[in-house]
């Protein structure tokens, strides 16, 4: 627990005192009973709008997050978390040089802040969904969380938001056909970003015979609209604004986002549970007991299961 | 558990019996009880040599890992796991047409199985690293595992194999940018392929960087080779096999390899008894608890890092 922890102040990042919020972030990202202790101290937010945006890298994310920004300000204020180590918020280099970083940054209804996962319990997910409940208690009408990749671990980053974007390019093919499985499950809306470079249409093509595909064996689910844009250009941004209202409206309908909100609390209510069982067995007692079970795995004395069978029958005082 | 897992004869599996391998495989696949009492039954391994093949879509992983099994059969059997769904081994398209699967799959020495996670305790990695040790207890000198992406899940499954090829093309330049920590903790052994492309010099320098860069803050580990190849032409395939033998050997000093196994058997066995204790979680009495919980942290009674101590305090029988 280092000083900086336990200085921030609740009542002040829910006053959205920017030090405050940034300082509590900062514990977030280092997780541990400092961070737990913030924020069980924070009040219940429950009104930002969540808003995740994924994809390879390259597809314009940043830079469409920025034009995003500009475009939700009109309907409040508007947080961002990028978890993109390639991402101009977290020091990366931005390629489109049309939309301008301190035109948004200067904002003081804008917040954006990059974040890793460092000691969180749970990793990167978790720390980013308490990241957004802490600029859900600062009072932020909108949250951005911009994540990189198709592999299963940022599609989990990205599943703590309301509504999920998935940018991909008209070169984006390889990416696409391979996880095709894990982006029909996370996407809301699919964004075809630089689509005014040549094979825009049969990357729409594609996407269309995904979401076609799915529309045909998942009945009364919703259908990703797929949004045509250039980012860089502001190009197709008002449509994308409207999509995602009418993901959110869709939501609204028969208690579909209480039940999604209640899900995620349930995994990630699991979650920290095993998360904190996990750092209690690399610890202490456990530690000499787990060191000692992997004595006999290497002399053949025990099985890897079976001594994780064992392990854990004593741990829950079974044994 | 079905009657196929239950089948699985163990010392068949010992005796490469082709079809025995096959179920027991499907059996770690699934996961559960019958995985657990079928592993326990196998004699230990800790013969066969393991090494990942990881890198982008669209690198030539499966061309590469084709012509790696042709190269190593000459100093042993292999067997290969392939967790990567656009693979041909996967059912996915082959692209390189010089390579012909039937060369290999044919051959009585050599056993390639595509895998998935469906219900394995601890997700895929787990899954693989047991599949890893059925194919160790069959006898296969060489184990390769062929995973897709940059991803933090995918390097997660290359973590449980002895040397780590990361391949990349050319063409890699954002993967490569914006995986950089990640691909330098797990890379034994860079594979440029696809080098007969333009600006294979590009690329060649730009990982000569970032190994040197590394070189240069940890002293006495191990740096990568880069091996530039062109897997579908079989050009720089010996040199490959030259650098894998080289941190084979690197790996053989001073009880370097025994202890990766050893960190490795430690993560498994850590993961086994926390994955033990969240399939607990979601199962009678621990459900409804989480669920009862879920209903005071909505209507803003308890805290969600609240509710997980209590609940984590509860079930390790401490409350």
């Amino acid at each position: 627990v280092t000083a900086e922890a336990c200085t921030v102040d609740p009542a002040a990042v829910a006053a959205r005192d920017r030090r405050a919020i940034a300082r509590a972030l900062s514990a977030v990202e280092r997780g541990g009973a400092a961070a737990a202790t913030l924020l069980a101290a924070l009040p219940a937010g429950r009104r930002a709008y969540r808003i995740g945006v994924t994809g390879p890298p390259g597809a314009g994310k940043s830079t469409l997050t920025m034009q995003l920004i500009a475009a939700l300000r009109g309907r409040g204020s508007v947080a961002v978390i990028a978890v993109d180590p390639s991402s101009p918020f977290s020091g990366g280099a931005l390629l489109g040089d049309r939309v301008r970083m301190n035109d948004v940054a200067d904002d003081p209804e804008v917040f954006i802040r990059s974040m890793a996962s460092r000691g969180a319990l749970g990793g990167l997910s978790a720390a980013v969904a308490d990241g957004a409940d802490v600029l859900d208690a600062a009072g932020f009408d909108w949250v951005i969380v911009e994540t990189v990749g198709v592999g299963q671990s940022e599609l989990e980053v990205v599943r703590v938001t309301d509504t999920t974007l998935v940018v991909v390019t008209p070169e984006s093919g390889d990416e696409v056909q391979t996880a095709k499985a894990g982006l029909m499950e996370i996407a809301d809306v699919f964004v075809l970003n630089k689509d005014d470079r040549p094979d825009g249409n049969a990357m729409w093509n594609a996407l269309r015979r995904m979401v076609d595909a799915r529309r045909r064996v998942v009945v009364d689910a919703w259908a990703p609209p797929i949004v045509r844009t250039v980012a860089a250009g502001g190009r197709g941004i008002d449509a994308l604004v409207g999509a995602i209202g009418g993901h959110r409206a869709w939501l609204g309908e028969a208690g579909r986002l209480a039940e999604r909100r209640r899900a995620r609390g349930r995994e990630r209510l699991s979650n920290l549970v095993a998360a904190r069982f996990a750092a209690q067995l690399a610890s202490g007692a456990w530690h000499a007991r787990l060191e000692s079970a992997l004595d006999a795995i290497e002399d053949g004395r025990e099985t890897l299961h079976a001594a994780a069978e064992a392990l854990y029958a004593n741990a829950v005082g079974r044994a």
